[in-house]
């Protein structure tokens, strides 16, 4: 069972563990600081398949599958699969997962996923209806550029407050015991419409989801920012780290020592020339399976909150001029010896 | 807490309840046998908003509005909602919910979403995570025609087992206590592609997946059809449901005489002129809210499996030769006076 510690903020009585998880990406990835904690990294592109898309869905595909086999679980064992992504209808987790044959519950969050994901695995595992869930997404910027924002060939130019998508995919599986990471808390983010239109500055439009998120969880839990290891949002890039730190110190509490942000950890960006930093599904997956959540199971880290956020619009949107909201979810991951 | 009846049906064990639940149409809709149970219809498809998309979020808004209102609830008294639809991005769940501020989990499950939305609403009722919890989708013919198939000016031709995607919206508030009508046991549905390519039947796409999770749902549960009420479907429409016998059957269960279909109630096809039947998330939401549940909180029905069906292809998986993968969740509805 689970309790409310405020009107938002959810406590899990017996807090559900990471079982296992896994991060697959692709070349540009593979050349960033994390390049090395990835359990695989790919040159092609397409991973040997025939667009974009499916290659995506092999990304989420072979994430799963590595996790599965670190944690020594097959398929059947895992009684619920959350998963979505960035391509319409989801369609990226559906063709990577279909093969599985684990229950399926599409979700969607943009590049709030992963948390999203993580938060509802443990749910299921804490509340009784699973023994061990399933939490995955990815993103592929080739596939998100086309849909989104231009086709590749075109060539169009990229604003500096533009974010990469990355080329990437995590795989999460809860489970009730194993493992020294717990789900300890969690929060499900409400919409936040500032008024923003520019889809070449989704840091800015997703900071103050991600600022709400933060401030409601410290505030119903009592903890200043400094009662946490890290607060590790993804993805708002420079342009969204900087304003959620404005918007959070507004509020009364300074970030600036405790936070970072996975769109800032996945490349260098100095050598990289993704301007604002990381984006998309992948990114903050990517980073929570291959940099963080090892730290926390070694106890370098004792206390992360995730707070994953996600711009919420669609290109039909954009251009039917209405605003951007964002979102962002948060899970606290504590370190807790098995 | 919830336990699990069988490797995929869970049991709830405090059963969630039904606190109120609200359906609204367009002009079609209205024109059809349920017309007179819908909370509200519309004439203009436009509902007043300069864009179809923007119209199908005033639906959902106004859905919700009338659920809160029937069950004299608050929108902060809701601490989440599940919502989504078939616009890419989910981005008419988006618009139309953002104002309310309620927690918000974005969920893809193209038209089982009402079935995997009360499911998750009864889950984190069930859990402890939420005092009271709601589940939101719609649909809508013009936005729904011209992102999946053709522009309405194309006055493309539809083949006889096309259906007719709804232009409506269901919301259902899931609490701890009150009404009639209490959510006992669900089966979250697995992945079924069977290789269907053409994306004007659905139907037989959506088909197998039903018959997988009605199939498993009463070898797990211990039942047979008869012990149920009504098995209804949505949204396989006149094509589907026909296949959806004729695979149970093979299993050896006869679902010819307790079956039914969201898709074959909200039209009627001898003077409709919607093909094979209705579809679309409003479909079988519509039909859940506006003509279903008032059925059970009223005793006449007793016991309805409720198995809404998804088709998770998009138009570019279609374009790129994929086969159209389809999905069934499934939630048993039973009536228990309060």
């Amino acid at each position: 069972m689970a309790h409310r510690i405020g009107h938002y903020t959810i406590g899990f009585d017996a807090p559900p563990r990471i079982a296992a998880n896994a991060a697959v990406a692709g070349a540009l990835e593979a050349a960033g600081p994390l390049g090395k904690a990835f359990d695989r990294t790919f040159e092609d592109a397409y991973l040997g398949k025939p667009t974009w898309e499916q290659a995506e869905s092999e990304l989420q595909r072979q994430a799963l599958a590595i996790a599965l086999q670190k944690g020594g679980l097959a398929p059947h064992q895992i009684q619920v699969l959350f998963a979505g992504d960035l391509l319409n209808q989801c369609v990226g987790s559906t063709v990577g997962l279909a093969g599985y044959g684990i229950p399926h519950v599409g979700i969607y969050g943009a590049c709030s996923t992963m948390a999203l994901g993580l938060l509802l695995a443990a749910a299921f595992v804490d509340g009784g209806l699973a023994q061990t869930a399933g939490a995955v997404t990815s993103s592929h910027f080739c596939a998100s550029e086309r849909q989104f924002r231009f086709p590749l060939e075109y060539g169009g130019q990229r604003p500096p407050t533009s974010q990469w998508t990355a080329t990437a995919a995590g795989a999460v599986i809860v489970g009730a015991g194993g493992g020294n990471v717990a789900v300890t808390q969690s929060i499900v983010g409400r919409i936040q419409d500032m008024g923003l239109t520019d889809a070449n500055n989704m840091g800015a439009a997703m900071a103050p989801a991600a600022a709400d998120t933060i401030v409601t969880f410290l505030r119903e839990t009592g903890r200043a920012p400094g009662d946490l290891d890290l607060i590790l949002t993804g993805d708002l890039g420079q342009t969204g780290s900087e304003l959620l730190c404005r918007l959070a110190a507004k509020e009364g509490f300074d970030l600036t020592a405790n936070h970072t942000d996975c769109g800032l950890c996945l490349y260098d960006r100095r050598r990289q020339d993704v301007h604002a930093g990381g984006s998309g599904c992948g990114c903050s997956a990517g980073v929570l399976c291959a940099h963080i959540l090892p730290q926390i199971a070694g106890g370098a880290l004792k206390r992360v909150l995730f707070v994953a956020t996600g711009s919420l619009h669609s290109p039909t949107s954009v251009q039917q001029g209405l605003a951007i909201p964002g979102i962002a979810h948060g899970v606290l991951l504590e370190y807790r010896p098995a």
